[in-house]
């Protein structure tokens, strides 16, 4: 994410419905925090019922019934009716000294976030697993306190909810961070985005004769500006002083995001330590691999006649993600597609975003840092997975310029929920699913991203079974489910997936699209792939780590390694030793050993199993953590950028003892201090022991990238893939895909068919009228801001989750 | 695969349409070999055109057009017409002294395969690139030499083609052997069919008593015998004779190819060397991991009063296919699938098996041995792979017991083609898809699978490219082409699918379904999980070997190896070194250094490159071998069972030159003399210069197996699955999946759409009747046989490759 993508995209922030409420009395309370007018009017407990077609006729599709969660969503955050009276209540508490943040200057204090505080898991137990009350709810909010010389992002924690003046309070969060300072850290940007634009442009003013002469533009803060500037994140914070480092880029010149695909191989140093502009200071200028210590050597530099200039990287179809090139044979007719001719055969509790299909049943969960999570994923009324969630995604470039070298990107700093924004049907998800929306409570504003979360089942181009003899062939589809959402942060777009199978199998998909943030081409052959005239695929490894806390029935889990060995052994039946391999069982103990490396050639089985309750043949039941495409960790070591910020990234498989205080391995502001950031997952393993514990898996996915001419307009899907598997292992007593009546078996005899079973399936023999699936794609919406504060407490929006 | 298993589906060739000729008179020799009748009817080279639906009405779906390959096939086996006529002339051939298969015992000579001589590839080349005449046509046939002492299977060679009696001859083949025996090895087999059974009869006799008190049955070679003997695969070679080791399985009691998960866990010893039954002997018996070295022994042991009995594995519900268990929730309604509203837009020649599909084209060749192969792979014009074709499927168990430590299935031994059998539309592939027949001549029969071979294109479930800014959102559909076959080699299913990218990617995915093999459980906890009463899902690795030899812009190749490392580097513009990473970049510059183990963390590419044709930046175009899901080798070290049978399964990437003698890395002959067999691929690599030369790459699929409870009845394609991708890198310019039209481009300003583009794409809006898709599943063929030697030269059928 490069940051003036950044600010491009939260320019769109701006936009949408905006219903402004102008008062700001006391907040009326209601009866209790869990009745919400749109669960209460969805909340039917209706039994489906199929409308079918009959043979011939249209075929009728039937949308996800009204249904009821079994318990209420404890994870999907605040109402609005809670946000706005938490940020009520925050406005009153004098010593915050808060200012509303659109008026918020450099030396204001101001709320940047209000949202659910996720309960601990130790209190959620009882509720969803027993007949406990529900956890009480607090709210989670970040401060950026700014009115000081050291400014501060400050986590604090507001309870209890509903807020009463008198009892509910506030108070410093720390318990969940391993980093012991009140919640707070410094804030490094509490001066980047006025004061700093400031100095940048004074700055590149002292050369804008030297950028018409290299470029033909200039970065002037003015509007007919043809370059862009910006640098490394994060910013250097060793040798007690904070040290940036920009380069120019040409702005595009068409509508399209092509930006990080134009830079221009001019980068500059600046000393930005302190909260004093004017004690800033230029520290040097670096081009084509030659360092200038002053601007005034540069200049000399420059024009004394033995400049080298390099050329620019200029915009244009290249960098442009339009049909480009000769229609391929027949791509004009319309090509294939999926349908669902009995529309959805699943269950969603719009309200509690919670769904349930063919017996896999979970909660949908929503944050600003990281988009969507899962909670109490179960299968057969058995929790599998309490929380699967990602946890972080880093993008570590490395480069021969101080930019690319200085640019490790911890993408929930920008945060996955903002940029979660609308999907195309048809293209996004098929054009029959399921659409959610997502919402989050930012700025003292409720954003609403329509449809931005997909429901859908599909039906795989291959069957999950076959086999065929003598005398007959069994064949049975593949339908599967997939809960997706896509996240563009600045640049990249990430596509995530969680997908259910019918043996009972979960599988976790990361796709990156979106346009690459290149380097600029020159004496870097050693960190990349030249791939345009001046133009550099700039190396990069994009690590996502991902929770996943399984429960194999109950909490009692130890994780079990079974691994392919070589082995010469002797048997009392073999004239001589035989090479031949084995099983070898093993444990991981304790968190001393909790760090994994998948082994070579996949011969480990990483297994957590509950060794408690094994199956009646004396096995353990359990889940295998299945290693599918891409699934890495960074090729850095001891990275420079990261110090401590990202320890998660150092290993595949990452195992510890559930603790309400290590619920997230990161922090979006680790990057504040890496040295010592809020959450250093390091500090998780302290030797605990890991036999019969509540465990928690931490994996990574992701791609050493190292971008090539196919990456250029956008990365594809296809290529940029990375994914793990979770699948029951000797957890039933058999392939539960039996159960599906999705099958066929013909049996034959001398030649002929003597019996074709169907098992009670559906044959469809209606007509599906591909219109009816059409999206109008002039209602696509990116975000809508739904209401700002102060509240208006005769609003009756507040009541509700009813969204526009 | 197992034996009797085979046997079982052997009996389904003996059933279909038999139409037999009976005249032997001198065959008509067609005007060229070249002209065959179907073909040119179909070759009318007519353009293709899309009947469109209008608003509201019917969707009208294409066939693929009537369409002619650029080139003959000269990879796509013999004629009907040249089967027949090299079968004529060999039983002409005195000194072959050929009994007819159907009435030859075990002391006669027999044909067993008649196909095509594959051309070497620089006769091809010429003819394909140039305007040279296509290849002089031989045909490959397998003698099953068994009047002797000394019995053999002997490969020879007759042509040239077509027969002219005076100037076709036949010669023993040898060239594509590193084995230089003239083309024989011995056999092994040579009495196993009748006198083999017999002798276990004779076995089985002694201890009936035995078997039934254990089991309640016996295997006496009757109607009424409840158990099935057979044992381990390749016999034992060693101490200069033939050991046998064989074991009682229970018969399934329903339709169900159950057997091979009833294993009863009593095995027997025998010493079969030589060709005289009367001197074969028995060696022992095991049981419960004790070994008795005489059937008297083992007697007194069983009645002594203090002997073990163990249960027995009972065929049930457990391990038969059929729908079991409640119905899953709302699954009676229709699932979502694929439908083409605009039918098949690809072009297929039928005739020649050859397809076009968006800038996309390819020949597809298929053998007894390997099934499914494709030639001469094509991106806009440019050969990217000259073959991609299966070589070899190995299944390597262990166990504590010798059946399952002594069995290492080859499976070409058994053949993919024959095993090909008709694919189910909705189910194996969408409704909508081409299908394919596939022939092959063996036994003097021509074998025909309807329908064996499926093509398609495909909708995924995600775009190939999107990103989204503040101003626009671009997405682009992900359609894809996929070419199918599934064997099913006894109890194990593979399904073989090809898979075509818009962005110029080709996937190679194998996936496995069908019933395990699994080992009695007693005492082999170290060698799989017990999963059923007394069964053991008993470990083996499969290891699938795939010749890809690839052709970039040329055959002068080099294989370029890219690794990201981790370094400690200093830079002028950094006051310390810093920790970050770099490319490495090397080449496999010989023999000496191609045999690859895939590096850990993912961190190498490996990419076949020309460098003497760098793109304009100066990069090596080329395509990369992307390793995806479970790309493994063979865990045993030295395998006892195999020596040098199937040394390819060592390594994970081999990369040798191009030689017309080392076309195949392996023989499906080569489990008859493991220590020496036919084809040893380590003799492969002789140390040759592997720079700018026509290379082959041999890579390997597969998956460390461990069957657990969710492989009963059948392991699922879903997790059992391996695959790996060719990616172009700096191939192109840029991405090529540019060039569709199936994307969109949606604009917004100020919160509302200002203008969606669609670039000419063809919105569906007819109506799709999932009727008309319907497959009369009572029209199912397994085989067919559609003509057996002798040869009637007035039968027009050999003139054509007219299928019934």
């Amino acid at each position: 994410m490069s940051l003036p993508a950044l600010s491009r995209i939260l320019g769109l922030l701006a936009v949408g419905i905006l219903l402004l409420a102008h008062t700001s009395e006391a907040l009326p309370q209601p009866k209790a925090a869990w009745v919400r007018g749109a669960r209460s009017r969805l909340a039917k407990n209706s039994k489906w019922h199929s409308k079918r077609w009959t043979n011939g006729s249209a075929c009728v599709e039937t949308s996800p019934p009204d249904f009821s969660a079994p318990k209420e969503n404890v994870w999907s955050g605040l109402t609005n009716w809670e946000a706005a009276s938490v940020t009520q209540w925050l406005f009153g508490q004098a010593e915050l000294n808060l200012t509303k943040s659109e008026d918020a200057g450099e030396w204001d204090n101001s709320l940047l976030l209000v949202e659910l505080m996720l309960p601990n898991k130790t209190d959620v137990l009882s509720y969803v697993d027993g007949a406990a009350a529900a956890p009480v709810r607090y709210a989670h909010v970040v401060l950026d306190l700014r009115a000081t010389l050291n400014p501060t992002y400050t986590d604090i924690i507001v309870g209890p909810l509903p807020v009463v003046n008198g009892t509910t309070c506030w108070e410093p969060l720390e318990y969940p961070y391993t980093r012991k300072t009140q919640g707070s850290i410094r804030n490094l940007d509490a001066d980047s985005d006025s004061l700093y634009t400031e100095y940048i442009f004074k700055v590149t003013a002292t050369i804008a004769d030297i950028t018409m002469d290299l470029w033909g533009g200039t970065a002037l803060g003015m509007d007919n500006d043809t370059l862009d500037v910006w640098g490394l994140d994060p910013v250097w914070q060793y040798d007690n002083k904070l040290t940036r480092w920009d380069t120019f880029w040409n702005y595009p010149t068409d509508v399209f995001d092509s930006e990080t695909l134009l830079p221009l191989g001019l980068y500059f140093k600046s000393d930005v330590t302190g909260r004093d502009p004017s004690k800033w200071k230029l520290e040097g200028w670096l081009y084509n691999d030659i360092f200038y210590k002053t601007t005034a050597e540069f200049r000399k530099a420059y024009w004394g006649g033995n400049f080298t200039k390099l050329g620019a990287n200029v915009d244009g179809d290249w960098a442009r993600t339009d049909q480009n090139g000769p229609t391929l044979p027949m791509d004009t007719a319309t090509p294939p597609r999926a349908v669902a001719p009995s529309g959805a055969r699943y269950s969603v509790d719009h309200a509690r975003k919670y769904v349930e299909w063919m017996d896999f049943s979970f909660y949908m969960g929503f944050t600003r840092d990281a988009g969507l999570a899962l909670y109490d994923i179960r299968y057969k009324g058995q929790r599998i997975i309490y929380e699967l969630s990602l946890q972080e995604a880093l993008a570590h470039y490395a480069g021969n310029d101080p930019v690319q070298s200085g640019t490790s990107y911890l993408d929930t700093y920008y945060g996955f929920g903002p940029y979660a924004f609308e999907l195309v049907p048809g293209y996004d998800c098929p054009a029959y699913a399921t659409f959610v929306n997502t919402s989050f409570f930012v700025s003292e504003t409720t954003h609403t991203h329509l449809n931005s979360v997909c429901l859908f089942e599909f039906d795989a181009d291959y069957p999950i079974q076959a086999h065929t003899s003598a005398s007959y062939t069994s064949k049975t589809k593949n339908i599967y489910f997939t809960v997706r959402s896509v996240a563009t942060v600045g640049n990249y777009d990430y596509m995530f997936s969680y997908e259910f199978y019918l043996d009972g199998s979960i599988k976790v998909q990361v796709r990156a699209s979106g346009y690459i943030q290149s380097a600029y081409y020159a004496n870097n052959k050693d960190y990349g792939y030249q791939i345009h005239d001046f133009l550099s695929g700039s190396m990069h490894d994009h690590v996502l780590n991902f929770k996943a806390d399984l429960d194999i029935l109950g909490t009692d889990n130890t994780m079990e390694l079974t691994t392919n060995v070589p082995v010469t052994e002797s048997y009392v039946w073999s004239d001589h030793p035989r090479n031949t391999m084995k099983l070898k069982r093993s444990f991981i103990e304790s968190e001393d050993e909790g760090k994994i490396l998948y082994t070579g050639n996949g011969r480990t089985q990483y297994r957590v199993v509950n060794t408690a309750q094994p199956n009646k043949f004396g096995e353990y039941r359990g889940y295998r953590i299945l290693p599918s495409d891409g699934t890495i960790h960074l090729t850095v070591e001891n990275s420079s950028n990261l110090v401590n910020a990202a320890n998660w990234a150092k290993f595949d498989l990452m195992v510890t003892k559930q603790k309400d205080t290590e619920p997230r391995s990161a922090h979006p502001y680790n990057g504040q201090d890496v040295a010592n950031p809020v959450v250093d997952f390091d500090k998780f393993f302290d030797g605990e022991s890991l036999t019969q514990e509540d465990l928690v898996v931490w994996f990574n996915l992701g791609m050493h990238h190292v971008p090539h001419t196919g990456d250029l307009p956008n990365t594809v899907f296809t290529t940029a893939h990375s994914g793990v598997e979770f699948m029951p292992i000797n957890y039933f007593d058999g392939d539960v895909s039996r159960q599906t009546v999705n099958m066929v078996r013909i049996d034959y005899k001398d030649g002929n068919v003597s019996h074709v079973k169907t098992f009670g399936q559906n044959e469809a023999t209606c007509s599906v009228d591909l219109s009816k699936e059409d999206f109008d794609m002039y209602s696509y919406k990116g975000d809508v801001v739904i209401r700002k504060f102060p509240y208006d407490p005769a609003d009756p929006y507040y009541e509700t989750d009813a969204i526009v």
